[in-house]
């Protein structure tokens, strides 16, 4: 199963996120957004038919830590003002790619040759917001001053289940030490747009993850004696949920060409 | 030496912190006042001549998370109508502990007979008050649900010193699961006058303590597999400090015999 993981944070390239969209939507623009426009939130994507989005729109209502919905889309409408005014969603990430019965059939840097009327996009919080203001704070962040992944795993722990969607929480483990673990609890619990607070710290077998060296997605990270892993709900729970559906039609963003929206990272925890 | 700790939770007795403060006053009530006034926060006392107050306050101000300061009171005077309007530093605690060279030469219910016009007294947050919000939020406290003391552990982490004051910061320990320690974080943090969010969580070793099962101060509580220590500051610092010191005069509340204020725990986290 191919998952749609987050690279590691590159170097910025638009101060503003009107015009890194713009660059994306016209092919000037081709790479990953991480570091793009980076004052910006940037979102993951989840477009689905109709039929399906209610059920979706439940399980994340049922699962806000892993899926905080930032905006959803009107039935087949491409704009979605509320997280950018020229916003196109068929056109400003740099990388879609599309399923069908849980298998990835394609990947496209534009949809408007397949943009039906009868799709919703789900825009959600992603790790990159919190993790400027974990390192905004003076938390170091292994994967990113090694410029990996981020390690995520899949956990026992189960999501509340709708309709078709179900599935385990999977989580992403930055290790610190226990003074910024605390910190970092702290920083985060203001952030539930992008994931809120850790769900677990300490033993990862307690959460069923066996081998903490083999990441389920991402790059393995050290963890030093003197730090503990902390965990947080990670999005690719959602995208890992709905391709287990085997949903006859869902596309997402690939691993790490986002949405950029005109929305603040400093304005995240006042959502 | 001998330390003021803090006994486990007694059942309530009365309503209101005045009515508890004239029983006490008038000697009605001789006991300790965990659970006394629940509503209300309670405060450890730390009372000194005043030639050694300014280099104390320093201390505190230097150590807020050991030492948060609730008020202090001028020379001489025995009111301190910030944390009560009638309330006599001098007798509305049950029971004083009076140290000389850093020995304690005896334990009083009244301070009349032994006050000077030189002493300052200050009155610090203790964890009565967090512990109630822990509780609060569902957390269960197994010291408290077993009637004991909290576990309490000199640590290898300094005090920033002041004047006489320095030495190792002492530490109250709670074990829970890691999902409430994330919790406890969150609501600790939102109350740094009752001394904050925890300074450490997991191994114990990389604080400087060896056997966790052998506490330096309160009753030993078991963890369970599932559950991690939780380290917060601890209102013993500054008496240990104080004690280690060899001042020539110093007095605080009898271990359990607090300080009943008028405020209410409830306003903690917006002091």
């Amino acid at each position: 199963m191919t998952l749609h993981v987050e690279p590691p944070h590159a170097a910025g390239a638009f101060a503003d996120a009107r015009q890194a969209r713009r660059a994306i939507r016209s092919g000037d623009w081709r790479g990953h957004t991480s570091g793009l426009a980076p004052a910006h939130v940037q979102g993951n994507l989840m477009i689905l038919p109709q039929a399906l989005a209610s059920d979706f729109q439940r399980f994340c209502q049922l699962n806000p830590k892993p899926c905080p919905v930032l905006g959803v889309s009107e039935p087949g409408v491409r704009t979605l003002p509320a997280l950018g005014e020229d916003l196109d969603l068929a056109t400003d990430v740099p990388g879609y790619r599309i399923y069908e019965n849980g298998e990835m059939v394609s990947e496209v840097g534009d949809l408007t040759k397949v943009w039906q009327d009868d799709l919703v996009t789900f825009v959600l919080g992603c790790s990159f917001s919190f993790e400027d203001a974990l390192i905004e704070a003076g938390i170091p962040l292994r994967h990113v001053a090694q410029g990996r992944n981020v390690a995520m795993y899949r956990t026992s722990i189960p999501t509340q289940p709708a309709g078709p969607f179900h599935g385990p929480l999977v989580v992403s483990m930055r290790p610190m030490k226990a003074a910024d673990a605390i910190k970092a609890v702290q920083v985060t619990a203001r952030m539930p747009a992008v994931h809120g607070a850790p769900i677990h710290l300490g033993d990862p077998s307690l959460i069923g993850i066996r081998d903490i060296g083999k990441p389920d997605f991402g790059d393995a990270v050290a963890i030093e004696p003197d730090e503990i892993p902390v965990f947080w709900a990670c999005g690719v729970t959602p995208q890992s949920v709905a391709m287990a559906a085997r949903l006859p039609l869902c596309i997402t963003h690939a691993p790490g060409f986002m949405l950029i929206t005109d929305l603040l990272n400093r304005d995240v925890p006042y959502r």
